[in-house]
């Protein structure tokens, strides 16, 4: 097989199909190392985002509950949002566990960086773990959201955790390495 | 806080404003129970996929590397693929690791079921364990496919999984699942 460096695909021509504040369509025609042509590969442009396990002084997890318009399901979360322009991954975390929960302080790391689809999306997910945070303010929500925090200890999320019913892989990825290498499981 | 049943979205008006092949943009104009009106929400409609944590007779796991154009990058990832109609998960499953490996057979349990984004996607990802597959035919890929598989051993593909070289959340939720169930962190 090619060297990894030939594998790349290159585009031929670049297309912004749709562009609205929550969703960036792009249509690339490529070509392939094989030669051969791609005239529609669909790429879904959207800024980097974050979430975070954050975990209070008393070892609670702040969790949220949460409508999912896509799935149609309630879903339990964690604190997840977008990184603003001019914001670094560590503030805007920061910033959406305050907003959403109206927690904040605590020790903060960066745990992981993935990716929702390397196919079809070309944004990145920082995942940070926060620890000792305590409430500091009260919830500010945007319009359109609907978030309601809820404190856990260990084994209910954990319970969560193990019977699937953390959904959101981009959540579900940061949750299972933490308890595996925290030994929690 | 609401009762879940209450929490739902009400759809007041749907338009599918995009449908080709591989991508499905609809439009929903929706009301939150807070009575709050969102006048463009936009869910990608996707058919549900598979992806497979697949494992030889002699312990090593079939993994593949491919360029991804969304994150632009080459990607270490498992077995991943559409389910076609008429087909189950496991059906799509076991074709899509025959296709793109040349390896079948072996017993086969479903591990997980998640979503990429329960916020803007409407589909779920089954993800499947295959232990003891073998080499019983030759890699059949579509036009577009470049996918280069490899065999690695455990100790390997821990590796790839605890320095985040499984970028795809997708496949990395399972594993971590699969990684830390098995004791073999």
């Amino acid at each position: 097989m090619a060297a990894t460096e030939d594998r790349k695909w290159k585009i031929l021509e670049s297309t912004r199909l749709f562009e609205r504040p929550w969703l960036t369509v792009r249509k690339d025609k490529v070509e392939l190392p094989s030669g051969q042509i791609n005239e529609e590969f669909y790429v879904l442009e959207y800024p980097d985002w974050i979430n975070v396990i954050a975990i209070t002084e008393d070892g609670l997890f702040v969790m949220e509950k949460q409508y999912r318009h896509g799935i149609g399901e309630m879903s339990y979360e964690i604190c997840a949002g977008v990184i603003e322009e001019g914001e670094t991954p560590l503030e805007a975390a920061k910033r959406e566990l305050l907003e959403e929960t109206g927690y904040g302080e605590g020790e903060w790391e960066e745990s992981m960086v993935i990716s929702g689809n390397a196919s079809t999306t070309n944004n990145f997910t920082h995942s940070f773990i926060a620890r000792g945070v305590k409430k500091i303010s009260s919830q500010h929500l945007d319009r359109t959201e609907d978030i309601e925090p809820i404190l856990m200890n260990v084994e209910q999320v954990k319970e969560l955790l193990v019977s699937d019913k953390i959904k959101q892989s981009l959540m579900a990825a940061p949750m299972w390495k933490f308890f595996a290498t925290e030994g929690l499981l």
